[in-house]
């Protein structure tokens, strides 16, 4: 592999780290990384949203409470600190340091232009570790002979 | 990139556009594209449903609001016009005519075998636009030296 | 193909499938197949888990009831069972019954090391199909020259 194109279309606190710790991983073994973030996943580089993505234990059956308690307010909190807790506990930095640290490893971070349209989000909303705003055309052609995972 | 493959196994409206607007990308740049519906993706080419897919805000931490509020009546239908209408407003087609569109273009859908007959789908209950109905079998096979993404 | 490497990053009924069934079609084919489980998909090479999975219909825009009855006490149970008797219907292996066979057929299975230091697991609680737990690097250096899947 020499290249790999990531695409992070969710913004929760657990989908921001596969493509994360991937794109760390990858730039270890030195393949080319860019990351393409679309849709939700621009919470990830949202600056007022980054530092505070959360989880929602709703409909997931991985944890095993009644949908009907995951529902009460102050679930998503509770849930989203017990993951934050388990995360610090095995040494995984926080979200936003994971982004500074594989942008300083020289991954490329692109938002997707047609999501920041949708959300009206303009470049200065954005944090600085992104290097680009780019459409669909775009990405394809960056992500020429890469191999690509959608997350 | 020669050939790209893509998965859709998700049927609603926000799952719904990324794989088609991946498809016109690529076949904008020369791309071989095959798409594969399968799983809760079968929606998206049955005939009763593709002009009428939804979108829930419920456990969806990027929709700010209270999960004991979003399960209330209502909430789905609010939450699919407000996205109808943020997509409208940046001219981005509606999900079917953007099915036209890539199927004009030159890609191919393709059903999942064994999806359709979980769900009791014929021939006659998917979009005319669907080339044919296969097994996993055949979509590796179709998708050898192609580039793959699982959406 | 020669390499395919699916990641299975969710651990509820609908998901485990997919992966799955992938798996068998690609060893069909004669293509190498590695999987590897990581974050809720843990649950689906869990001893504890594995022949108990559970798919929720709440947030699933495809399962068309309103959500304030998909969160009531036993619809989980019910939506699981609903799925289960489908999936007997058309003749797929449950999926502890497909996991051996993909198993049997040479396809490599893998915990993700991360996964397993955050939830607790030790080898001997996970399934004995698992060939090996490995890291995101070890991960990256397997899926060299590999199609790679997120699920």
């Amino acid at each position: 592999m020499k290249k790999l194109s990531i695409i992070v279309s969710k913004g929760s606190l657990d989908w921001a780290y596969p493509g994360l710790i991937l794109a760390s991983a990858a730039r270890n073994n030195g393949v080319d990384v860019s990351l393409f973030f679309t849709f939700w996943g621009m919470d990830i580089i949202t600056k007022k949203k980054v530092k505070n993505l959360k989880i929602s234990p709703v409909g997931n059956v991985s944890m095993p409470f009644p949908e009907f308690m995951k529902i009460l307010p102050g679930m998503t909190a509770l849930t989203t600190a017990m993951m934050k807790s388990k995360i610090k506990k095995i040494d995984i930095p926080e979200v936003y340091e994971l982004i500074q640290l594989i942008h300083d490893m020289g991954a490329k971070l692109y938002a997707c232009k047609m999501a920041a349209e949708m959300m009206g989000l303009k470049r200065e909303d954005l944090i600085d570790e992104v290097d680009d705003i780019i459409g669909a055309n775009e990405f394809i052609y960056v992500s020429k002979d890469a191999e690509i995972i959608f997350i």
